[in-house]
């Protein structure tokens, strides 16, 4: 069969419209990739109309930060998963990608980002529609999670509820009303910088980790753990979860740890779900996922009275939360139908 | 002109629909009702279709606290204000009330109150369509009076604001995306639970006050007078409003009441706009309305970084956002276009 030209990309906000070619195509060669910009790693994975993931593909992102190298990798990950699907790119019907910093995701653009040497103003949708030729949506890395845990994990089918990832920093995707909240200016869920009792009182200054942050992301616990260990100069040098890790075989220092963390996610939680009500919260992120930090913190949330005490559970997705909500916004995209 | 016999109301969650016999009325003759049931008193206001107020009636509840004696009050305040205009019950199209307590606006009932002596799952809504014949919509007062601000007060237009109630209690009523967030048990926006740092650190118990109530709600800030003073007994027993005035006199004992209110406030301000990123809060309540607190709390807020730094304002409506809010609910009930 002799193939048409491609159909010419348009730029700007007008999405590429590729769907009377793609009409012609059979339905099980119809695919949407969904992308995962990370501060170290960049992963694309390839889906059916369906949503079943065919393919992955992933490399690091430490070296090549800007945005032309990292557009340049999407297209070479999508090319890769499409040859190994035995697809062309006509296949292709939409991409969405999720950035890891502030997007406003009506313009398609990154706003900021404190990862990839820190983007400004980068107009990402735009930019790989250009290079990709189909259209693309774009949506900050955190709410990207919470609509895939809305769709396929955790909180599928749940109106209100909150996805909040806890690594390095500290931030919540937040559906209300059955939808993503945004803010007036993109940023709504960065609780990292929260006030919360027994964290520090004073506001964090722009670049510096946030209150909530300062003690309980990476960092934060890594320092309240060699803080405890000053009288014991032997002590190890570990990470967060191995620190927790440690407590749940009867550590006394890394139990402290874990209770004061505990405690202070617990405030959070409560204070954010005194908020928006929220019925449940899915922890994510690479701290976030600690069975032992969730458990410590649901029996704190446990002794709080109403009005709120959310359910709290690990996200079902872990690192896939990400790739899947991609999955699904790029289906949205695609003006697919959207399996419930 | 013989009249037609009034069409029977309807019960249940069915809204009671009159239109065909309202379109027989002249526009100006055709009216909508907002209804604002307070701990202390109930407030009535008659509207026509642009929203224009034609009269005001309240009355006390301090003795009449049962819903069927507020519900004949509120057909009292209503019969009051028709015969004022001049026109019969055949003018109202439809009524909207405000509860004081946490409501579920789509089945139409106050679940439970902790003023006028505790409601528990009243059938609101049911129970004025019954007694007045026409469509009826309940809401939170305090999201009623972010409605009232969204529509004609100071929030006019913002997609994402926040109206924070300060009097007796604290409460939050908050727009997202453009819409008011009820959450998952209708209990959004109970931010005088919320934990902020300086603030007693355990929970508070049902009925009682919460951890930001207890100390800038009206009883709090008493408290902290009464303990600012506790060393000269002649101090007087002032009132919230009147310490924050004294404050602007320059009294050093007010001035540390008002700071360390103002302190309290903003913690909470920002806690809640990074979970919303709201571009507005509009301050309202007997407390809320302080110039000296509202004036304060800007200027801590000032002090303070990104990602969050809303707008501080007094409401512009007054005690009149909650009524307001309620006509412009009215209208919505009689589906009738609404001004901008």
């Amino acid at each position: 069969m002799k193939r048409k030209p491609r159909a010419k990309p348009l730029l700007g906000n007008t999405a590429v419209d590729q769907r009377i070619g793609s009409r012609r195509l059979a339905k099980e060669n119809r695919l949407v990739a969904g992308v995962d910009i990370g501060g170290s790693n960049l992963r694309v994975a390839l889906a059916d109309l369906h949503g079943n993931v065919l393919g992955r593909w992933n490399t690091s992102t430490k070296a090549t930060s800007s945005p032309d190298m990292v557009i340049a990798l999407i297209e070479q990950g999508i090319e890769c998963l499409l040859s190994q699907s035995s697809c062309s790119r006509r296949s292709l019907l939409s991409v969405a990608a999720a950035a890891p910093g502030v997007t406003n995701p009506q313009a398609g653009v990154v706003l900021a980002t404190s990862y990839l040497k820190g983007w400004r103003d980068v107009p990402l949708r735009q930019l790989l529609e250009f290079t990709l030729g189909v259209p693309v949506a774009v949506e900050n890395d955190v709410r990207m999670a919470a609509l895939g845990e809305h769709w396929v994990g955790t909180a599928r089918g749940v109106d209100d509820f909150v996805f909040l990832a806890i690594g390095t920093g500290i931030a919540a995707g937040a559906f209300t009303n059955g939808k993503l909240i945004h803010g007036s200016n993109w940023t709504a869920g960065e609780v990292g910088y929260m006030h919360v009792p027994l964290a520090a009182e004073e506001p964090a200054r722009p670049g510096e980790h946030g209150a909530l942050e300062n003690i309980i992301g990476g960092e934060g616990i890594r320092r309240q753990w060699a803080s405890t260990c000053v009288d014991n100069p032997k002590s190890e040098s570990l990470t967060a979860t191995e620190i927790f890790a440690r407590a749940s075989t009867g550590d006394p220092l890394a139990k402290r740890v874990l209770e004061h963390s505990a405690q202070l996610l617990a405030y959070a939680v409560y204070n954010i779900s005194l908020v928006l009500d929220s019925s449940l919260f899915v922890l994510g992120g690479g701290i976030g996922v600690s069975i032992p930090l969730c458990d410590s913190t649901r029996k704190i949330l446990e002794r709080y009275n109403e009005p709120s005490r959310p359910k709290l559970v690990i996200s079902s997705l872990g690192t896939d939360a990400q790739l899947m909500g991609a999955i699904r916004l790029a289906l949205t995209t695609a003006k697919q139908p959207i399996r419930a």
